[in-house]
């Protein structure tokens, strides 16, 4: 793409946070229920995504198949890594928590899952990211015009489960769906438009963050809602609780990216210093007064200049993001968004159980770095 | 894009059929009706795109208005040349024709605007055309970030529109809409692929158009009979009308990209040989047993180390594909087309009035060399 390659773009969620894979192991204490639930879910959505991209003709299911990693790059079937499926799971365990009937909301799951990979290939080809869970991107394995034409065809087929699926409340996951995906392509848009400004504010950095993270997690919790017929109040509740949490989510992979160990992150330590991703730490950094800021502009000023993998120029400018506060502030900033997500759920009656699994995923999805 | 570069695609319906401009002149005789009605039929949908269009945040809603026309580069308001609107148009008149409701197919003419212009955006990225209505495309004004992301929005806002529109066959419509929306990525997919192919059969070519071209206009006239409620029945014949019409309008159209004068087309005469461009006439040629069918081979295999502006030279292939037949062999195509359109049309209980304009409708588009 003609995109401008800064490498010092001045705010950055790269394609969305890396979920945990499926064969990692960095969750622990009370997150380990959270991960056993969105595996137990995924036997219930998984099937019908198949199912969904088994009606796109033969080269574009294939090309689908790959990125999802049911197929190899010629076609053979292949068991690749997978994301962890945290929005199809949260959009079954809202509407297990509702009404104990997750399958109304299997449609739901699926074309969440299917909005999310089609930002995915979009965003991995205009990032010109190579890799995700390890595996060369659509984009490297054929050519930009298949990716275009493969993430046109996930969204369109998307929106066809939900048509397909018979429930009464499909045009009002419709109507939802579209909204967080409009959502979905400003932050994008905003993402690569604040890479090439030579200063962005904080808030402008969460705005790109709750449209690029924030507003498929918040659909992803009230297409539960949406899908068992649940009152606007309880659909408004989930929506906030997925916001919330995806704001959350983004900041604390923001500080797994550069103090993540690589068992957590599967990236050295410090990667997004070494790629220069102005995250929101940083971001907040660089707009902050004192000694540690004006160090942090310097080093990003002058950082073409030096060697990006050298580890003791990684640690100064990590050290400088601590010593402004940044690193605590974001943490601060995810611990409170937690707080709000978990302070929405608070009016909607739930079983105690229910509550404390939707407690638990909330933990488990920005407690990754314990 | 990485795409080959192959100046000698083996076929090619290049981004759909050229729509004649609003300021254009080149029907006459029974179309010039036909040419009123959708100048009507706009009136009807053309708030309700910009009503979508305004859903979008503010920088891609600028981008899409620059596509569509009412803006310039610069946000201004313009009066930039658009499409003749021949999709929305048959919708809203086939409404018209069932229960002289139109309005009843407004979002669904709007859909479809979307739609077609979503592939319009990325097919003219994919291809690296550089001009659309006489006006730079969008990758070419912005970049190719930008025209991935206004194509998402639109092909979002499309379906948004259905699901907002509060028709009891908001769903039925939608899933119509898809299915054609992959049929249309199928298509442009394998005009690529196509591209890259030593031969494609006249068969594979016609299935390429059919998706390219055709699935969106049987939806186009579909959609008018799904929005009034209309029977299985009228449904399927619409959907024939409409996909039968595309595959003639592409043919014509590639008649004229051939044969056609500057006054009709905008372009000099043999554009398309000019641009090597293998659309059906070129390929029954180059498929066809005999001397004319061996000389464009030879034409085709040699013309790189040629003058591609040289008249004579275009000329010459002009000829052996008339002595090969292949430009009687398409307009007879394009002749049975029409017909099949029309017969599908005969079981449906339509006033006089409304099956004439449907009819003339059918010669408007399929007769502009007239």
């Amino acid at each position: 793409m003609t995109r401008t390659q800064d490498p010092v773009g001045p705010c950055t969620a790269g394609s969305g946070p890396a979920e945990p894979e499926v064969s990692g192991s960095a969750a622990s204490g009370p997150a380990t229920g959270a991960r056993e639930w969105l595996e137990l879910a995924r036997d219930r959505w998984h099937p019908a995504l198949r199912g969904a991209v088994d009606r796109l003709d033969p080269h574009m299911r294939q090309v689908a198949g790959y990125h999802f990693g049911w197929l190899d790059a010629d076609g053979r079937p292949s068991d690749g890594a997978a994301g962890k499926g945290l929005r199809p799971g949260l959009a079954l365990l809202v509407a297990d928590a509702l009404t104990g009937a997750p399958r109304d909301a299997v449609a739901g799951a699926v074309a969440l899952e299917l909005v999310h990979n089609f930002s995915l290939v979009h965003d991995d080809l205009i990032d010109r990211d190579q890799a995700r869970h390890h595996r060369p991107t659509v984009w490297t394995v054929w050519d930009d015009t298949t990716a275009v034409l493969v993430g046109d065809a996930m969204l369109a087929i998307a929106l066809e489960e939900l048509a397909l699926s018979g429930s009464p409340y499909a045009v009002a996951a419709s109507v939802a769906l579209l909204a967080a995906t409009r959502e979905l392509i400003r932050g994008q848009a905003e993402d690569v438009l604040f890479e090439s400004r030579a200063e962005v504010s904080v808030e402008e950095c969460l705005g790109m963050v709750a449209g690029k993270t924030g507003s498929l997690l918040a659909v992803s919790a009230s297409m539960g809602a949406i899908l068992t017929g649940a009152d606007d109040e309880t659909v408004a509740a989930f929506h906030t609780f997925g916001a919330e949490l995806g704001l959350a989510f983004q900041i604390v992979d923001d500080l797994l990216g550069i103090w993540g160990t690589s068992e957590v992150t599967g990236k050295p330590v410090y990667a997004d210093l070494a790629a220069a991703k102005k995250t929101l730490p940083v971001v907040y950094t660089l707009a902050s007064e004192g000694e540690a800021g004006a160090g942090l502009r310097e080093w990003f000023a002058t950082r073409t200049a030096r060697d990006a993998a050298d580890p003791d120029d990684l640690t100064q400018a990590a050290t400088l993001i601590e010593k402004a506060g940044g690193r605590s502030w974001a943490a601060d900033q995810a611990a409170a968004h937690v707080r709000t997500a978990l302070a929405a759920l608070e009016p909607v009656a739930l079983a105690d159980a229910q509550r404390e699994r939707l407690i638990e995923l909330a933990h488990f999805v920005t407690r990754r770095s314990a």
